[in-house]
């Protein structure tokens, strides 16, 4: 029994996403800057995937800057949006930022800049009104992820793009969690630069995009070759390129026919079934929020333990997000929420996919109780030491 | 007929690496810093692949940070010696390097570094001696590659790295172009951070690594999560790091069975047949060279109309640097080695690969004269225009 609850970790690649790399490799390998036929060719195939990934973003094909993932992206929004000229400035990010634009708006607060932290509310959402409050004159740039990666909650983004579209500052957008779980539009939402990675929507890992606006002035992060018009120098990676075009095809597709509604229905089941049988259980976060995101709290519990048993049990769950894994804070997200102190560490993600079926959710459903039991009799002490399997 | 002889642009991937990123993308997709047994695995399929590539580059498997390509990396070494604390110092670098290092090296100039630009002999080699005499007490990194991608020629890398040791400052080194074609050892040439990047020996695009000696303290260019000891955040690119881990085998295995040397005789069988049938054309740079790399300059004909001659033909060669495609300013590493103005667009690159035949190389010999006739006929004005297949 294998049952794969980790998806906002990263996801299976879908079979036809690892046959059309396997594909490119064999057939298109050319390097797509060179001025001959077959690079010509990969040149095509990466134009293909621009095509694709436009669709599910609601963007121009030409908008899409190729990177190497979700962090890539985001440093290049950021950066490069700050680092434009030698002004210091402001910036405005939410608390509930992944890390990677955590890690830089915090160097770029070393490096002089000032920035505001907005908080959430407890149901886990950014206020747009804080976000004009927060507006200065020399604010260069708004940083609202679409969906958060531990609550799955989605942000308002319209309304903070409309904001920032009328302000004239720069509105970043990280949907690395949301695209292909969620409707996103790049153009309705006015976003100036949306990130992307490939991973977490079924397809390639190494492969992301920064959307980035028309007008929108960028100083690169990386420096090299004229690739991508000296926005991001390097080998295109047309093979992976191409891996994420079939995966966006296909995530337009499971968001068009509704497999996500699906999805949505199978993790209410999950979080109706754990808050009947274990009865002190929480849902962190309110909706709207992604289809198949539930992170659960199991009050005088370690979530670590609790992953690490329904591991044993060959049942994969995340305790927050794996970028963070092997650090000793708790999660700043969860903390953002207003989760108490003492329950900061006993938080579990189940992140669903499209293949989960409703009998892994049952089985899920039956394994956790017990195992949640045993987690609050063993205790803390359990975390750093081996766990037998149940 | 379709003969490429453009493997310094990119190669293609081997089979054997196909089949191992797809495996690995079918059972090791988990995210590599995921706590679960699943993410373990993953874990260990790039500590696999660390191992094969330490076992190419003569590193420890702990001293490789793995990144997005030879660009990244680059990017990493410098920016990351350089941006250590406030204050500016000097940089030496070589005329010659790729633009992953020049376009850095030249924004840290922007930023007020002081940069010693060292020419290369008519032979196309850096003299140690010009390296000692540039060293300063405020010296920050000496950046030399191991062998340059225009020329082939192989750079006295140990007598740098010997130089740089003995007076305390980082020796950076591009062996992009070297690895897999020609015998490399971190260890023994004493570099401190080596770049290398795996579509250049029949891995995936998408994947670099860069060695860090153990000491080596580097300020990251990309920020986020703790993957790599927060030295190159992201999620690590397990199939990726997979394929590059059995190309560096095979590479491994070409150099030990004598395959380059085959390589070099069918090099050299071309370049004499075209030096006897072209009488005025002429080889740049000297031995040691890479065993590949045949770079001719066709006096009065355009490099350009000759490669889209070619290639009408099914026969793919190169000006210079796919990376500087679609530039203005001829290549910087012909006027480096002391080209003459008039013939520095007349240049072609011709790089062999491991699976190029003596069949192959003859056709090429048999069609070039007539084409490079065709070049110096038709003149340079057909370069703007459509060039008709011969």
């Amino acid at each position: 029994m294998n049952i794969y609850l980790d998806h906002n970790a990263t996801t299976p690649p879908d079979e036809r996403v690892i046959e059309a790399m396997a594909r490119v490799m064999r057939h298109a390998w050319a390097n797509a800057s060179s001025a001959h036929a077959r690079g010509g060719m990969a040149a095509e195939v990466a134009a293909g995937a621009s095509h694709a990934l436009a669709g599910l973003l609601g963007c121009a094909p030409a908008e899409i800057v190729w990177t190497s993932g979700g962090t890539e992206s985001l440093n290049l929004a950021i950066m490069g949006l700050a680092r434009i000229g030698d002004t210091r400035g402001h910036i405005i990010a939410s608390a509930i930022e992944h890390p990677a634009v955590r890690a830089p708006v915090r160097q770029l607060e070393r490096e002089g800049h000032a920035v505001t932290w907005l908080g959430v509310d407890v149901g886990g959402q950014v206020s747009p009104d804080e976000v004009r409050r927060a507006l200065r004159p020399d604010t260069m740039l708004v940083s609202v992820m679409w969906a958060n990666n531990e609550t799955g909650v989605i942000q308002p983004v319209a309304e903070i793009g409309a904001l920032c579209r009328e302000a004239g500052v720069p509105f970043v957008c990280d949907a690395v969690q949301a695209a292909g779980k969620t409707p996103v539009s790049f153009r309705d939402a006015q976003v100036d630069l949306m990130a992307v990675g490939a991973h977490k929507l079924r397809g390639p890992k190494g492969v992301g995009a920064l959307v980035v606006r028309h007008s929108v002035v960028l100083e690169p992060v990386l420096r090299g070759g004229s690739q991508q018009k000296g926005r991001r120098p390097g080998t295109l990676d047309v093979p992976g390129i191409a891996g994420f075009g079939v995966a966006a095809d296909i995530a337009s597709d499971a968001l068009r026919t509704g497999v996500f509604d699906r999805v949505a229905e199978l993790r209410d089941a999950l979080i109706s079934q754990v808050l009947t049988r274990c009865h002190d259980a929480y849902v962190i976060g309110t909706e709207p929020r992604l289809p198949n995101t539930a992170n659960i709290v199991f009050p005088e519990t370690s979530g670590e333990v609790i992953s690490q048993l329904l591991d044993s049990r060959g049942i994969v769950v995340s305790t927050a997000s794996a970028c963070a894994a092997g650090r000793a804070e708790p999660s700043h997200v969860l903390r953002a929420v207003g989760v108490p102190a003492e329950e900061l560490r006993s938080a579990v993600r189940f992140s669903l996919g499209p293949a989960t079926t409703a009998a892994e959710i049952d089985e899920v459903a039956n394994v956790l109780p017990g195992i949640v039991d045993r987690a609050r009799n063993t205790g803390f002490a359990v975390e750093s030491g081996a766990v037998a399997p149940v």
